[in-house]
């Protein structure tokens, strides 16, 4: 159960992230320029990736590394939905408060799984699709504004546009993540080989970024290589490096796991961000909050506690033996 | 299929119950004396038990009926356990709001899930607790106060007694219940003695209740049969046939489904008064009631689809024989 492990490591990273983020920030404001932090990422990954593969290459075997044009060039699209699915984002605030948008992201679950069906074939069954359900629903309840909080009927107020671009939006994210899964599991070539690819394009599209945002704003501050680290602290940096290594995790989950147990992971982050910041920043808790982790809880042993521990299977059919002749078996289901 | 057609009539009764109540009301007020619709509406279960009882005794074979008193004397325990908890639910809002009360009472859900494991001995599957569980997270979902409500930051706020009379009651409410089930399954008498003598001592204790009234009351407002009818107005008497006919819909299930089935059918009565709120009194529909729907549905699917539809179990089985054999199978998990 290595995946296990990863997928536990990246729920604590994930939800450090957020609390880092916060910690990294002055006076409620951010110092640094905060499109650096994503590009610093892509660089350190693909270093990390780097050095790994360098290792794995004096090892023998030798790691598989496909160098083909038609493979290669399936790595930068990954890169071009982000760049898509921002520029959406950022149209979808135009028509939605944040509130909504927050509560819109969580149909990414949903999607996730259509997607996850769709094209990587993986059947999943009745109560799996249901646990899908409920972990969206669960993290939607953890975050239903309570009494006496600011911005209330916005929810159902906003323009229909505002829907639909969230609907995309969440479309966009479940097909990045189910894109690079098909990519990573497509050949048997190294992990490291596949990173360094994947953040090679990655970290030129975050740089194009920095590039666009240093047009815009007519090189008032100067070019971005000059002011890369202006207002770097030493949190700064953790955020840098946390962001870097839940991207590895995701990686890692990506070729040896599925995009289900990634999403159970970063969803139980924000639950964990949540209890965390009752004590850290002493939020109220609330009782949507502790609804919302039971739900997920429940979502969670539904989803990958075994069936027969789930529904007593076993011990039926035993007392029926008849039952096994009587179910109509749909040779479709199979797999 | 039976008890699935009325389970459904108990939840449309059930949900009208509140509507008709509030359409009884002049100005936001009883003009009548809320404590006589009980009375009445046991007096009306009473009538028609006694009817279809008669009609019964005609026919062959004639009914069962036990008269024996070891028998009879167990009828009026029903009537006492509701008469401790109407006084445990006074004493429970002496320390808490009515909407913590409210929020409070979804935990019968739950407590009669474990009274129905612990006293009728009836084992349920991992699934089938969760699902349980899942009901009342879900009505409590619904309940959430949403953004701008009144009386905020009671819940977690009301002093300890209050919480413990809390879980008390919902303890109550489910002995009652599951009570009342292993009374009527204990022997195969006909449902409609059963319900005559559950229905008289239940008129009896309602009496004493009007009795109790009166004399706390000093009798001012004159003798309770005299101001029996006092107010009442054709709603009122819709008020407590329907009363009557809920109840008799619940003592069917008692004895021909269970109690577990009559949690459901309430549970989803007390959401479709809030969606038919919705239409009638103009309420506003919150992100909540729609979250809590979504979950109670799928614990309704959880609970009653065939385990098979819900896992694909047999596929899995029919493609990996061995597993009927590996699995270990304790016994005591066999009813």
């Amino acid at each position: 159960m290595k995946w296990c492990f990863v997928a536990s490591l990246l729920t604590v990273l994930t939800s450090s992230q957020g609390i880092l983020t916060t910690l990294s920030q002055t006076n409620g404001k951010y110092k640094y320029d905060y499109a650096t932090i994503p590009f610093l990422a892509e660089v350190f990954k693909l270093m990390v990736s780097g050095v790994f593969l360098w290792r794995e290459r004096k090892k023998s075997p030798p790691p598989k590394m496909t160098t083909d044009w038609r493979t290669v060039r399936l790595f930068p699209i990954p890169s071009v939905i982000y760049l898509i699915h921002n520029n959406v984002q950022f149209s979808t605030l135009m028509y939605v408060d944040t509130s909504t948008y927050q509560i819109m992201g969580n149909l990414k679950i949903v999607t996730t799984g259509i997607l996850f069906r769709l094209f990587l074939k993986k059947k999943l069954s009745n109560l799996k699709w249901m646990a899908i359900v409920l972990l969206a629903v669960g993290t939607t309840t953890s975050q239903v504004k309570g009494c006496g909080e600011a911005s209330c009927d916005s929810l159902f107020s906003a323009p229909i546009q505002g829907y639909m671009l969230g609907i995309l939006s969440a479309c966009l994210s479940a097909l990045a993540g189910v894109y690079t899964e098909f990519l990573m599991k497509k050949n048997n070539d190294s992990l490291y080989w596949q990173n360094i690819q994947l953040y090679t394009f990655g970290s030129i599209f975050n740089m194009a970024r920095l590039v666009m945002d240093d047009f815009r704003g007519g090189f008032e501050k100067g070019p971005w290589w000059q002011r890369l680290f202006n207002g770097y602290s030493i949190t700064t940096w953790l955020v840098v490096l946390n962001l870097g290594s839940t991207g590895l995790l995701v990686s890692w989950l990506m070729k040896y796991a599925d995009n289900i147990i990634k999403v159970y992971s970063t969803s139980m982050a924000m639950l964990l961000t949540m209890v965390l910041s009752v004590f850290l920043f002493s939020f109220k808790p609330t009782l949507q909050l502790f609804l919302g982790i039971i739900i997920c809880i429940m979502s969670l042993h539904m989803y990958f506690a075994p069936p027969n521990m789930l529904v007593d299977m076993p011990s039926t059919i035993k007392s029926d033996p008849e039952s096994l002749v009587n179910v109509p078996v749909d040779p479709k289901t199979d797999s």
